[in-house]
């Protein structure tokens, strides 16, 4: 039997045109949800924003835990503590969505421990006190009350507190958007698991440990990673790969006391001053980092990576302006080029005290710590060794440990160096892989918008733990406004994005 | 009439002999007279070092002067306040002794008030709890309570406490020593006048206002400054010269916002390394300043004090060893050398944090304070001029506020310099005065050692703000062991060094 064209056409125009009907209106109904509810959400959000969540803060950190099993647990999906043995580890928490006949399994991963910060360096509030502003606090944003029942919530303003967008952000829009899809009567067409862990920022130390401990359990066709923001235009984005990551403590030495800078300035040598060299020596005046062989391992990326990053939107004038910025390191590349590039970043640097307290003495010590970022082709232990052989050609004998009376006494230049636990290498998913095309459609479909596909994220997550422990994939969905200071002081979310993020949330739960 | 030779040496002898026979006599009363009064003596000192006295502190500086005034008039001493006018300025303290028939009037200077401290980087005890340690911190000294009446007291013990030292020694040995020459019954043979600071380690700001109000209260032939440490052999000395001080604060920019490391780090400017090139473009890897015109201005020394330097203990290989130092900066000029030469220390360098607190970020700022030290000849805005220049040759805009919008837009580098304010110039006396020669003379007398006379201290007073004022001259006669962790953490003295000090001021009130 022969179809006529036209018939198979105008089939597959209104099918295709039904998916688009469908798709517009299950968004349709999160987005009704949220509205009538985000009075509720942002008190539950307040809530847990509330609790101190540094991963080392074993008594916080546990104390969040049991709050999102509680919020997991209203929801229905079966939240358990996955620990790594030891008490003082932060456990990860575990549920689980199962549908009948899904032949598909997601994890939908979220981190709910926070970066440390010092609580001065915030202005106006604190950072596990959750203040709204107007707006942010460089277009002026003033501080509100939390809006009562019936108040107007303006979805431009901002909720400052650690973590608002880095990562509870993750946590509430997908425990939202669970909650909107069961109030709506909706279902995942995946089996979908959660997966929220407890030391993200302390550098995902346990992670192998708590994986390989329920490998069974934490299976899935891919692992989808809420985390960092979206694009700098506000576009949606769909990231399929992270940056390596891993940090060094560097600290030289002065005399065994502080000194009278009067009385042996200039004779006793100056720890900063001897660090100021040594960091000096590992760029150069563009900021190109100058340590032998740092670029060399850097795996090429392929013809479709290319493109992505040429069709993504560029924003570098924007961003210079908006960071008041007349110059940019490493001149000439773009943003976007140089996330695909090894970095090296002086976290801090110290010696000594500056402002009031600052005294005329030759400090004793001078410190800084050191980020490493790492792409795809990169070894983090081998990217340290380098830094290391660059450190000793500068003269420095290198140690792990603050130096002996002898090492003092024969080493006209120390430096201890101390690689961080927890470091990782890059990871990168194909983009033309079946599911993550169900993921750039999922996701395209809750924007008018060309959503941006990047071959990689500038920012890191432990994505290669999950990888080399699990036949599995990642993809990362980001929700957070790009200026939300994530790492820093005056951490906030714009409320759109999180708004937004309840729907992507819920859009990949119910991809095709 | 013709008097024989023999006669007019014997009668030489005899009259060179009484006076030392005197000298030593006045010397053995007061060490008596502290040998009895130990206890009380400590017991006064720590009531005095339990203030805290950071010359910023308005309410404490004046607790401090008023328990000066409280010692003072105890001892006889007509005590009052001077002040500059403003009652947030810490006043100066006057008192006098005088003397019917005295020919010649001496001022004993001292300040009460001492470096501005962080106590977190004490050991074991905080800066204004006075503790007593059995020896110093590095040579494992350990706690002890204040000892009872009767308990002995061990000239080793050390006492730790903000100023223990620098500079309320000062104050304690010279009411100690008014003291004990009253209750001996013996006269200074100097009007002597006493004048104690309230703010020089905030560069004495006011202390020219004070002295040009009180300019006939504070007229004398010397101003004796009792302030920094022995030499490092433990000799006693008496320097004729100090250094001028001034200090700078510098901050460099990146964005205007803290930024994620991974995301926009090696595009975006970090100011620790704009910072660390900075500095290191100041010193080259000898630590020898490459400032245009830096070392230009110096007085040579005269004959007189090159020889004065050449006699003095070279001790840099023993302090080299106790400090743990493999090398020093300026490598082959010894430490006495260099402190005749202009310097520039960082005191202290900043930017975002290190240890547990560092956070994965791009800071915005980076800052430093230096210190500049200046010899005779030098001026402290020129030198402060030369460096503003150096920043400029690098590239730098050079501004005194935070930039605007506009200011960060149009220069890809900026400094922000602050030239604080409170600097001197150098001051130098010289050494063949008579009245020079009697102040050695006097502390010679106390001492079975040769003392150390030295054209310069390699510390700074603002000694020119006194020589510009009035018509005197000046010399210090300083008392406190050298590793008294002047200006750090941990300051502390030695007993015997307190002790010692007490019989040098009544030396020098009762000099020939």
């Amino acid at each position: 039997m022969k179809i006529p064209l036209r018939f198979v056409l105008v089939t597959i125009l209104l099918a295709a045109s039904a998916v688009r009907y469908e798709v517009a209106s299950q968004q349709s109904k999160i987005r009704d949800y949220r509205a009538a509810n985000e009075h509720r959400i942002l008190e539950e959000f307040v809530t847990l924003l509330s609790i101190p969540n540094v991963a080392s803060d074993h008594v916080n950190i546990r104390r969040n835990a049991a709050l999102i099993i509680e919020m997991m647990r209203r929801r229905g999906l079966e939240p358990r503590l996955l620990e790594a043995g030891n008490s003082t580890v932060p456990p990860a928490i575990y549920g689980e969505w199962k549908v009948p006949g899904a032949t598909r399994t997601i994890i939908l991963y979220a981190h709910y421990d926070g970066q440390p910060t010092d609580p001065k360096q915030w202005v106006g509030t604190m950072p596990w006190q959750p203040t709204l502003r107007s707006a942010s606090l460089e277009a002026g944003g003033t501080i509100l009350s939390l809006p009562k029942s019936g108040e107007k919530i303006d979805p431009e303003w901002r909720l400052y507190a650690r973590s608002a967008s880095d990562d509870k952000a993750g946590v509430m829009a997908i425990l939202t958007a669970v909650e909107a899809l069961k109030a709506q009567g909706m279902s995942p067409t995946s089996n979908v698991k959660f997966f929220f862990e407890g030391e993200e920022e302390a550098g995902s130390s346990h992670l192998g440990n708590i994986i390989r401990g329920h490998q069974k359990l934490l299976e899935a066709d891919a692992w989808l990673i809420c985390d960092g923001p979206v694009h700098q235009s506000g576009l949606k984005q769909v990231v399929f790969g992270v940056r390596g990551d891993t940090n060094v403590d560097l600290t030289v030495y002065g005399a065994r006391r502080p000194l009278h800078s009067g009385h042996y300035g200039n004779w006793s040598p100056n720890p900063a001053l001897t660090l100021a060299k040594l960091l000096s020596s590992m760029k150069d005046e563009a900021g190109r980092v100058t340590i032998a062989g740092w670029y060399d391992d850097v795996a090429p990326l392929g013809e479709t990576e290319r493109r992505a990053i040429e069709e993504a939107p560029q924003y570098d004038n924007e961003i210079k302006t908006q960071l008041g910025l007349a110059r940019t390191e490493n001149a000439g590349k773009s943003l976007l080029e140089l996330i695909n590039e090894p970095s090296l970043n002086i976290n801090g640097m110290s010696s000594g005290d500056v402002g009031a307290l600052a005294r005329n003495v030759i400090p004793t010590t001078a410190s800084a710590v050191l980020d490493l970022r790492l792409v795809k082709g990169n070894d983090y232990q081998r990217q340290v060794d380098r830094l290391i052989a660059h450190i000793r050609k500068q003269g420095f004998h290198v140690i792990d440990h603050d130096p002996t009376d002898q090492e003092r006494l024969t080493n006209p230049l120390i430096a201890k160096v101390v690689h961080r636990e927890g470091g990782y290498n890059a990871e990168r998913t194909r983009m033309d892989l079946p599911l993550a095309l169900s993921v750039i459609a999922a996701v395209q479909a809750t924007s008018a918008k060309p959503i941006v596909k990047l071959p990689t994220s500038g920012g890191s997550l432990p994505l290669s733990i999950i990888t080399s422990n699990l036949r599995t994939v990642t993809m990362t969905v980001p929700i957070a406004n790009y200026d939300n200071n994530q790492h820093a002081e005056n951490e906030n979310i714009r409320l759109q994005n999180l708004w937004d993020g309840i729907e992507t949330m819920a859009a990949l739960m119910t991809m095709r």
